[in-house]
């Protein structure tokens, strides 16, 4: 048995997420698929480190899978990427030891979440871009985004009633950007895990804070209060990208 | 009668391109299904600078049409805007005179052409750029691009039997160079007309040159030649974009 780790980029648009579903088009499913007929109809388990949500892109997914023997990994991406669906790209494959599980094995993820706030919108950049059509002050947001960096309770920032009992996780790095040439907001955060809808709902709360709708304390209020009804609502998923993992060794 | 000029933008994708065909989903059949909604039920014909075809986008397609009563162009342009499909917009619209005409009034055109030469593609962008899978010289494209430009019978680029008599056409500038953020290659092309399917069969030559089965000295030969078998095969639609049009004052 070998173990390969590849990292994956998708268009989540047609996607109903990362995670297997029955009767719902996955990328889990997709790649399972692909492996499928590439290991002479044996059925092989892909394990993906990040669960992305119906919609969300990915230019930097990781995965792991076990076949029995060992391959070429080059003429394995080859196969994996051109026998897989036109949304979905494998762009490196690499063989590693069977201790690395690219859920387990710690790592740090970056996200990149991205706002079309033109007048009109890009309408190339509608499955690509969050649209957000009211007016935004960029100064309330970058302060506020500083808030989010260092180790923190999210409950506030996570759909309620989730399964995962700790809610303590650290973020490494929280940024605001204008892209110069899509003019589109660049928000970026790097962290050692996120919970469900965390970005997307973080997101949500610095839009109503560049609107002028919250006060630029709302994130610390949030994060000491705990209280999901504080933060702003759910921004759409289209906007999110998960950019890069990063593995200890 | 009052007569409006508007630039247009959209995503080619799900569109069989801009003039109105029988059962087909065409930019002109949007603009005036929405036109007539708003226009109490009398039809409105809409005139476009350019033919698009299908999967071809536009940034600054230009229109025209007439309407029996003045309205203010702000409120027009967001009622056609927020009315209209999502993958079209209207950037924005102005009063003309009704000597102006989109396609006679007299302009200079700009098109871009995007080409994904990655490995693997983008796969956000695999509707937006034409995936070119092999190996490309930049030297001799840009060599090669510069004999474009100038006076020229360009019948050896068009599709044969091609219906208009004349077939000299000026381009004023013909680039190519490489988007440092996302690596793709950007052929620029601004002329005063261009014939049907020009640009995409331009394209198609260049990276034949690009790829070393053509010599430098191709787009000489075609022009010279007016041979359209001596040309490269026409580049896909989804990587060729209506960028700008400007017309004479």
């Amino acid at each position: 048995m070998v173990r390969y780790k590849a990292v994956i980029s998708y268009d989540g648009t047609l996607f109903s997420g990362f995670q297997r579903q029955p009767e719902e088009r996955t990328v889990q499913e997709e790649l399972e698929k692909t492996l499928l007929r590439l290991n002479s109809g044996r059925p092989v388990r892909v394990h993906g480190a990040g669960r992305t949500d119906s919609g969300v892109h990915a230019y930097g997914q990781v995965i792991h899978f076990d076949l029995p023997q060992a391959r070429d990994v080059e003429k394995l991406r080859f196969a994996l990427d051109t026998q897989g669906p036109e949304d979905l790209d494998i762009v490196s494959i690499e063989e590693v030891t069977d201790e690395f599980h690219s859920r387990y094995t710690k790592h740090s993820k970056t996200y990149e979440f991205l706002v079309d706030n033109g007048q009109p919108k890009n309408p190339m950049m509608r499955n690509y871009a969050t649209y957000y059509p009211y007016h935004l002050e960029m100064r309330p947001m970058q302060e506020a985004i500083g808030d989010l960096v260092g180790t923190h309770d999210f409950s506030g920032f996570t759909a309620s009633g989730t399964a995962v009992e700790n809610k303590v996780r650290t973020i490494t790095r929280a940024e605001l950007e204008v892209d110069e040439k899509t003019g589109f907001l660049v928000f970026t955060f790097s962290g050692n895990g996120f919970l469900y809808k965390q970005v997307r709902n973080m997101v949500g709360t610095l839009l109503k804070i560049g609107n002028g709708r919250l006060p630029v304390s709302q994130i610390k209020t949030v994060l000491e209060s705990k209280d999901r009804n504080l933060a702003g609502p759910t921004a759409a998923g289209n906007g999110l990208y998960l950019k890069e993992i990063i593995y200890e060794d």
